[in-house]
């Protein structure tokens, strides 16, 4: 086990009817002036949004609102929330919606008492030293960052998508009831855990090594979506399968799942998110879903780097019985996981996403893979380039 | 799925060597002058103390020592360090030793702000309204109290020993080196791992009801306990048993693994910890030891109340094979724990610890266990006052 921080101090009101107590809670912070944060209609044709500002009002918070996030949330967007925010003299954002608005959020946060550019975070220019506090009401279960200290933008001037990292952005609280999800689309919430199961499988393939109480911890939780996922999507109210969706999202990316590895300095592998960042970026495809894609390829690539832990994975997350030997047992392991995307409807290739990628757009994927020339990508097994074109070419 | 709250606030820095930053740490929450809380001897001749002094002073910060805590920390010394701590006008209390130094700081920190009794906050007289920040450097796995919310205090005028839980005491930082656990003594070692798996399993007996994640990570981590624990007894200075055992330590009891249970309102049956309890204040016996003693005696004792859940625990932590019907496959776990116990000289029944109780003894133990008459115990299965004889002598 490497030395490891871990860093979770966000309060999660979890439960039926939680979204009542968004005043209190944010009272409870020194929060007096609110500027709710939101996406589309959804919130409003809900009716969540309602509740939400009556809860305001009855704790007696002035709030200011503003909607619009969109996935990939834009600069734009929270330069309008800087602005808003700075006029009225909120001092406290609540992010109602997923991983996009809670992201627009933190960078409102960063923003508003920074003299420069809010993408000064982003570029890499400027560390924040600062953020407003930021609390939740989480309507998705996917990115999980209602507990984490990322958040990622896009800037729609050059189209670059850049994250900033620090615990000054973890929300103070996240209200999570798991009844907001129900309105999901089926394909939205296979997506969603798809992407859930990705944040502990990319810290799970860091490296070859094993990490107690940090392994069985992640084994547990990916068990526990691969088991809810199918019913969520054959029955969106089933309230059990969106509870136990829900918080493990929140504990497959707030840190938990990563504590004790990365004895190379990085936690977690991350190609497969890379591979899927270039793909979404090109085809404008739902994140969940490019990562189904290329799950299955990256994982015969780089399975005989440490056959043994795909082995276990297989064993302990996919019940595959040994096989007789480390490969064969990987190998089904991976089927196995590859069976359980069809079951809820997601793609194991990129083909299977609508795209049919050319030998050149491979080029150019791998070309931005790569930042341009400047760096291989994974640690399990590091990629180069023309590592990643082969995954790209398996995968299509 | 129960609504819950889950508030885990605590910085932890985990590694060789971390006891150096607690300078920093302490600096940047914002204090400026530290009373140092220890135990015995063990701090001062390992040289850790006068290793977290040092660091201290490289980060200027001026400091005042308090030592003597002992295990069943006493009220008079958190009263001489309420006193010390408003005489030299300390704003932080760092917490060097387990869970007694800990707890004690932590009643020191609600004191010293406080114009009463600090015992007003056990007795149940009033309910602390803020509390010094507190960190900590951990030397022994066991009570939790790291990133607990909890804080037990013996009043020793009475030989009341009392509780005081409130979010406000969870300490700011956790340094956890488990190198620091080497110089334990077997016996502590393994009572530590007792209280760790104790913690987690009174939250998994909570009642007969699954909920995911919380099962399946409380699994893995007992499973971990289990694993590390004989590995730690046979080789103090074995450094991935050890970190296993403290980490897992650590997550057993802040909260996570009680996360969604509790359908009649209570996390956690807490039968053993309330037995051993009366066991320890008659007879002084160690905590873990105890615990030990009484849990084969409670389970057969309460298992019939749902055989489904004790024969998840014995495939699921003990890794029995299923015997055909649950109340057999309970009944092999009960038995394959038990087993674990003995490995790692652990006492199985009260004999085991030195103690023969005699009916009179039981009567009086059973009378304090109930609260002079005044209530129940436990929740998977409620215990009446017959039935908390009927353990004590299955168990003696």
């Amino acid at each position: 086990m490497v030395n490891f921080e871990s860093y979770t101090p966000t309060r999660v009101v979890f439960g039926k009817g939680t979204e009542s107590q968004v005043g209190e809670l944010i009272r409870a912070q020194g929060g007096t002036k609110v500027l709710v944060h939101f996406g589309g209609r959804s919130a409003k044709a809900s009716g969540l949004l309602d509740r939400v500002l009556t809860a305001l009002d009855q704790a007696g918070l002035p709030h200011v609102e503003l909607g619009g996030v969109v996935p990939n949330p834009r600069l734009s967007k929270v330069r309008e929330g800087i602005e808003l925010a700075r006029r009225e003299g909120v001092d406290f954002l609540l992010a109602v919606g997923g991983g996009s608005v809670i992201d627009s959020s933190k960078a409102i946060g960063y923003g508003t008492g920074y003299q420069g550019d809010v993408w000064d975070f982003y570029s890499g220019k400027a560390k924040p030293a600062a953020c407003l506090p930021v609390g939740c009401v989480l309507t998705i279960s996917a990115a999980g960052s209602e507990m984490s200290n990322s958040s990622v933008i896009t800037n729609e001037e050059s189209w670059e998508k850049r994250g900033c990292n620090s615990d000054l952005c973890r929300p103070r609280f996240a209200v999570m009831n798991p009844e907001l999800t129900y309105s999901l689309p089926a394909y939205q919430t296979a997506s969603g855990c798809v992407d859930i199961l990705s944040h502990t499988i990319e810290r799970y393939f860091s490296g070859p090594e094993t990490v107690e109480p940090t392994d069985s911890m992640a084994e547990g939780l990916l068990r526990t979506v691969l088991d809810a996922a199918p019913r969520a999507v054959r029955k969106p109210d089933d309230y059990e399968a969106r509870a136990a969706i829900m918080w493990a999202g929140s504990l497959s990316h707030n840190g938990l799942t990563g504590c004790g590895r990365g004895g190379e300095g990085r936690v977690g592998d991350w190609s497969c998110h890379q591979l899927e960042h270039e793909l979404s970026g090109m085809f404008d495809v739902t994140h969940g879903a490019g990562l189904a894609a290329v799950w299955g390829a990256w994982s015969r690539y780089v399975m005989d780097a440490a056959p043994a832990r795909f082995a276990r994975f297989a064993r302990n997350v996919m019940g595959v019985a040994d096989q007789g030997d480390d490969t064969k047992t990987a190998l089904a392991g991976i089927a196995a996981f590859e069976d359980f995307l069809r079951s809820i409807h997601m793609p194991t290739n990129i083909h299977e996403l609508g795209v049919d990628l050319t030998d050149e757009q491979i080029d150019e994927l791998t070309w931005k893979c790569t930042f341009y020339g400047k760096r291989d990508i994974g640690s399990f097994k590091v990629l180069k380039a023309e590592d990643i074109k082969a995954v790209y070419r398996l995968a299509r």
